[in-house]
């Protein structure tokens, strides 16, 4: 493939700018050959011309990320950190505008665990196997909230907001100050870390005046070097509930059922409601249902559950705590599901010390990758990407967005895997749209599917809470209150910080004023 | 006293400008006259003549706040915003920089309730009992969090970052989703209240991109003018145990005790623990129990404990939800603390349908005023002042921190009203530093007594979470790293965003270009 150079940047000009980056890195942690582009692609792009990268850096310390935003500074080449890069469906390693010169973090895996506390400093190279390891090796009783594919960031997940199984499952909410590289290389400390030598700088995230973690995550306005999360203490026990319901219109009080008791706090985990295809993907492939193209019929959909036993839809409940107080709690839980006459209720328990099941490791702080395997639904070269918007926790709007989205699947001929993620107060409604990137005619109608998909949730006031990079334009404009006020003050903030538009141009529909021509193409 | 003028502006082009805000609000809600300006002016400020406010205007719509932030622009007049302004200790209703025209919101008072999803939207205006009231008078079951005094602002206390005492105690964590003014009059809102006519503004905080909530939050980047605040569903039951302990140093392990079970989950109560005078000077005054100046002698606390019962330290530790759980979890509790050989332990019970005993408002969400009785605790003038530094979760460390303190307030014959408030993985030792106003020699005392405070902390990596208007420059300094690289971005983004720096210059210690050379004075 031809080399893409970003806008205003001559090959000579680029040349320079990577010599002066391997001077910071050296020569062996600048990536730019052929290889190396292929590497830092998007593997689940729908057209794998866009958000090509120029290359990678990869810096090993605070101090090289400091020096390499220099470099750009000083010769106008714009960057796009990652953390590891397994942002999957939402563009991975790939940067938003094409000829970005991606800034690969995953050699920075120092890891500083406060037992006591329950908290960890991590830069963004730690990867949730990694923590896991430190943890296990060093017999921390302290638990991860793992994303359903744990080979990614810690960090990285937290400043995407992804979601986790456990009651630490938002984890951004946990995120407890930052090291931060502004765009113009200064380093700044937020929270009580910016108290030189605090030690509460992971215990209280707010500090004295403004608070700036939230302000670095889904943004382009710094690189984080380091940050502090939460990590939730091991329970005395984990009893559960694995509840699957039988018809598409289940899904209504199922919502409104768990919904209730989430902001109530009888269930302080954060549970998501699956249908079939998210349970069946990740242990069969189509073929083995139908060589049929086009939406599958009912009577295939019929057959997939019936062989695994599943429901429409389906949900694993945990209580997480003191044995006395999970199970005073359970039964409230129990009752709350046998009141909606679920086609199977299935009990769990786990108690400290027992072995934890491999499957059910996702609600034990185990990293896992297994999900992953949905990718393979269609065979040969898949992949998925997300549309994930924000629905309130209501039984009746969520079926009405699903039965909306379901329709578009159908029109479109695509499969549904989707699920209804609970927050306390919230629903994120991800769907993870399968792809068959080994069938051109299917991949010609991934976009227009998207973006009526974008267009239907935002003419019900709903919008994403996190997309692919092909999306973010079009995402960030949905978010339009007073002619788009946000976009106004996101790049003013952007413009302050970022004079040259050297880090991430693009990111969350966020444009310096260097790169504004790119908004939208 | 006499009219003080913020810098260069002269009392001609004052007059230009008062007339100018009260063709936005209506002469009637300019208020500029000596009496006004005492209004506005800090009651328990140590030095009567700093931070005079020039008067106040009260807008009744965000439009009129628009319309007041370009006057303000246009003739360079700085502008304060209070909600309430109750902010008592630090500041209450006076501006950083004196000859600023206080922007009073009390009169926005609008409240919008969202009983299923227990959230209410709020305008700045809106006190506790306000709000209270609402949901009283529609029997909506929904609980505040109550700080000790609630004559304020529900909306201006979570700005402010104060705490109340349920499990929704840290209140600027309950804030979902913002309506602000910026300092040159575009009005935007956050989260996914971006997206025109979402109904999910006050169900999930971050929107699409950065979010911006905590940035508005103890800053001068904007004027809210509305926000949601998420409630608490009113709980089955309320388990609770009284506790006080006897001498200084068993708070070393009380504050262990209750921290492990606080980070744990078991407790999700914010509990504070308060010595002997916080309790006393409630319902008793000094002169009750001695005549002597400077510090209170062993003998006399003694008395005082002995005659209410009180231990060197109390803590109320609260259980809410179901019967049942709470029933499971109340012996947990009680072990922890009957490990403790505590002095006194005293078991509490509430539930749902019982009255609410006046003494146990604070705990369910009931509105109070009577721990401001302390402010009379000298007799004649009084009134207090913030310390708060924030602190780990270790018994050690927080009584060292106390044996430290104690010993400034003996130094400087001080009496000393402390406590302990748990965040989930942080204390706040929030010292109330009682004055008496009516004693020059006394007052003079207390500016170097809490700047000595500050450097002790300062000196262990403490540092404060809120201030009082006189230590904001001193606060803001101790927040140093890197050379003092957060005020370096504070002051970045508050230029971008105010380049006439009209918006409350100083505070939080965060000074516009336009009065750089207020700093420190």
């Amino acid at each position: 493939m031809d080399v893409v150079y970003p806008p205003g940047l001559s090959p000579a000009a680029l040349d320079r700018a990577l010599k002066a980056f391997g001077r910071v890195v050296g020569p062996d942690a600048v990536f730019a050959t052929e290889e190396d582009r292929q590497d830092y692609s998007d593997k689940f792009a729908i057209d794998d011309a866009a958000h090509q990268p120029l290359g990678g850096v990869a810096p090993a310390s605070a101090a090289e990320v400091q020096a390499i935003v220099r470099v750009a500074n000083e010769h106008r080449v714009p960057i796009w950190p990652i953390s590891r890069g397994k942002n999957l469906g939402y563009g991975a390693t790939a940067p938003r505008l094409s000829g970005t010169v991606v800034v690969d973090m995953s050699r920075m895996k120092k890891i500083e665990v406060d037992v006591e506390n329950g908290t960890a400093l991590l830069e963004p190279g730690v990867g949730f196997y990694d923590l896991y390891d430190h943890l296990q090796a060093n017999k921390i009783p302290l638990w991860l909230s793992v994303p359903g594919n744990s080979w990614g960031s810690v960090i990285g997940n937290a400043l995407d907001r992804g979601v986790g199984y456990t009651p630490y499952g938002e984890n951004t909410t946990k995120l407890c100050g930052m090291e931060v590289v502004l765009p113009d290389g200064d380093i700044v400390r937020t929270g009580m870390g910016a108290l030189a030598g605090s030690p509460t700088w992971q215990l209280y995230r707010y500090g004295f005046g403004p608070a700036w973690d939230q302000m670095f995550v889904q943004s382009n306005f710094g690189i984080v070097t380091k940050a502090g999360m939460w990590l939730m203490p091991e329970p005395e026990q984990v009893r559960g509930l694995d509840v699957e319901v039988d018809r598409i219109e289940d899904l209504a009080p199922l919502i409104d059922a768990i919904g209730a008791l989430r902001r109530e706090g009888v269930l302080q985990q954060s549970p998501t409601i699956g249908n079939w295809l998210r349970a069946a993907n990740i242990v069969s492939t189509r073929q083995e249902w139908t060589d049929k193209k086009g939406a599958l019929s009912d009577d295939v959909i019929t057959a997939i559950r019936k062989k695994f036993g599943l429901g429409w839809w389906g949900v694993s409940l945990r209580l997480y705590g003191r044995e006395s107080v999970t199970n005073a709690t359970f039964p409230i839980l129990e009752q709350a599901m046998r009141a909606l006459k679920p086609l199977s209720m299935k009990p769990t328990l786990w108690r400290r010390g027992d072995p934890i099941p491999p499957t059910q490791g996702g609600w034990m702080g185990v990293p896992m990758t297994f999900p992953m395997q949905n990718a393979n639904w269609y065979g040969g070269r898949g992949g998925h990407i997300g549309f994930s918007p924000i629905l309130p926790q209501s039984g009746k709007l969520a079926l009405e967005q699903f039965r909306r989205a379901y329709a578009r699947y159908q029109e479109f001929g695509m499969d549904p895997q989707t699920s209804f993620a609970f927050g306390e107060r919230h629903l994120i409604n991800v769907n993870a749209v399968l792809l068959d990137k080994d069938d051109p005619a299917f991949m010609k109608r991934v976009d227009p599917f998207l973006r009526a998909l974008i267009a239907d949730a935002k003419a019900h006031g709903y919008g994403e809470y996190r997309t692919h990079l092909n999306y973010m334009d079009a995402v960030a404009g949905t978010y339009d209150f007073n002619d788009h006020a946000l976009r106004r003050l996101n790049e003013k903030v952007k413009n302050a910080l970022d004079p040259a538009g050297i880090l991430a141009p693009g990111k969350s529909g966020i444009w310096p004023a260097a790169y504004a021509k790119e908004r939208g193409k």
